[in-house]
């Protein structure tokens, strides 16, 4: 396509900005290389192929068997369906396998265990698995140290539900601030993860795979002994929630949807643009007792922090812009037409209100369109 | 299609009851009709053409340019976009007049009259516009009282701008409770309207269309003496939040979240199920003092509420189940692969995570998979 303008875009649109999506997978490569482990993009927050081939992911993460039907049309053939498979999904999922992906699944109750068992030599179609493992209490999972973990495992059937090993995800790290508090968040999951593998072989089974990851145990975990593979997702693209927990600055979000004024209400001192929450999600997990981005950080056309503005209401397709300091923003300063970008609480929930990513290059022009799926 | 029963549908799914649509709809219909005014429906909520002609519609209201066009291309050709036009917007708004649309813009700036003006003109495509009222204090809007009313419908041009009137929104009626409240903010909302075009009318405007409305205070206005028409979305689903204002029962809600129990935590009492915020939004806009659903209140996979259960927590694809008096759920009675239902927090938003409403009939089979629209 040919370049575009940002002045020629309706809006609201989101903006990838290459260079920092390049410099956010540099990092996590970077981080994988040094920690000794593979990386296995979790795919949830960009769910676009174009992303995914940029990372050169080979194997990846994925959070619905759509997304896996879709990068799997794309060539991406190892696959880990990271959340517990509802037994509805299994015929799916042998679907999946019988036309060559190597999709493996993840369970963490016996009666699960036994449903994937019956449904897999019902179907003649052996469906592999990761055993889920409960490293913080934040979620899904069984102890590493529980009998449930072993009787789990005594269930799943070496000819039709083969244990491939392990995985946990320390999401309680998201409600974590800092390199000490996050190290030792990383340092509870790897070893959560390996105890589990290692109680498993000591009763025989194999359990080659130890998967760990969320972004900010990845981003400061001082080592992975034991674990095989590192999942992250939002990383490629981080967001106010990332930097609200340190491990990014404002500069490195690579996603802004950008935005157009559209009228403004002078004496409360209210700009009003055509991103509300439909453009940008409900999602304010980046509020902190000491900082409360609103609905986003506005920048201006640039990319520049407009500094002491943020969203403070949103509607179906009005975003309500203000002061945080209560000072009113200068009318003349923002004519109706003129151009904002919003920096996103979240990246995964913003991304997932749009179809597609317009990229930015370095030149800030729109160089290509990327599609994104959505849905299951 | 061939009748679907729940059990054979993959989760999370969205659900469109049939029944409690029809009823919705004939509700407003017949409260029109005792005002005395046209309805012109507005699709945000929906956004969906099947729902549209089930509701008979003709007129509608929109909140995009890209609903416009769907709209548009299966024949509904009398539009309102009920945003506040950007700039960059007016050549397409233009197209879709070439194109056949009778549709009618909004502004509530001198600016952005100026900028109208200007496209309309050098595009040869006259555009006409509704002049937007602040009836509420809510969000966009001149006061129906200012000077500045009577300076911008000076700007437009009768050639090329067309005033047709004035439109108004009281969307502060969510914040309101109880029939008094909202007859009283219904009346604030006629009053400012009628008023604003009185004074129009008054300096020689015709100002044909008084266009108020929103779903709380169209079921509670008295009168609308001096309206033309009314709009409003969200009342042909329902959800949690009109239920907390008062306007509808749970059992009006038709709209539900079906989803699968995929595991439990019982030490905690948590029931996991495969709908998270992708599937439901991260809108948790129902929640007050005296109430708080959570991301949902959850029912059977026939739509019964099951007291006291709540959704406190939501992931991407994990929903967290618990009970609102901290009484365990008997584990027993939620297998994996049980399916429950959610009843949303609001609609609007969580029929925008899903690319299609499974619709339910009489006898709780899906028999039809209603497509709807999305993006920009």
């Amino acid at each position: 396509m040919r370049a575009m303008s940002l002045a020629e875009i309706e809006t609201p649109k989101l903006l990838l900005d290459l260079g920092r999506l390049d410099a956010n997978l540099a990092r996590m490569e970077a981080r994988a290389d040094a920690l000794g482990v593979a990386l296995r993009p979790h795919m949830k927050t960009a769910k676009s192929v174009d992303v995914a081939r940029r990372a050169g992911a080979g194997a990846i993460t994925v959070s619905t068997l759509r997304e896996a039907e879709y990068f799997a049309a794309a060539g991406f053939t190892d696959i880990l369906y990271a959340v517990g498979i509802a037994p509805v999904k299994l015929p799916h999922a042998a679907r999946l396998r019988q036309s060559g992906v190597d999709l493996t699944l993840t369970l963490d109750s016996v009666e699960a265990a036994d449903a994937a068992t019956a449904v897999s030599r019902a179907l003649g179609q052996p469906l592999p698995f990761l055993i889920e493992i409960d490293s913080d209490g934040h979620r899904a999972g069984v102890a590493a140290h529980s009998d449930q973990l072993l009787k789990i495992a005594a269930r799943l059937d070496p000819a039709w539900t083969p244990l491939r090993g392990v995985m946990t995800h320390a999401g309680e790290s998201y409600n974590l601030r800092g390199d000490e508090a996050l190290a030792a968040m990383a340092e509870q999951e790897r070893a959560a993860a390996v105890l589990a593998a290692e109680r498993l072989r000591a009763v025989g089974h194999a359990a080659p795979v130890v998967s760990v990851g969320s972004t900010p145990t990845a981003l400061n975990a001082r080592k992975l002994t034991g674990v095989t593979e590192l999942r992250a997702g939002v990383y490629m693209m981080f967001d106010l929630v990332m930097a609200a927990i340190g491990v990014c600055g404002f500069a490195d979000i690579a996603l802004s949807v950008l935005t157009t004024v559209i009228g403004r209400q002078d004496a409360k001192g209210w700009i009003i643009v055509d991103a509300g929450w439909m453009a940008l999600s409900r999602d304010k997990g980046a509020a902190r007792a000491d900082f409360d981005p609103g609905y986003g950080l506005v920048c201006d056309e640039a990319g520049a922090i407009l500094e002491g503005l943020t969203m403070i209401g949103a509607n179906q397709e009005h975003g309500i812009i203000g002061r945080r300091d209560d000072m009113p923003p200068e009318p003349g300063a923002f004519p109706i037409g003129r151009r904002l970008r919003i920096l996103p609480n979240h990246a995964c929930a913003t991304a997932a209100q749009h179809q597609a990513y317009h990229v930015l290059d370095a030149g800030g022009a729109v160089t290509a369109v990327w599609p994104r799926m959505n849905g299951w």
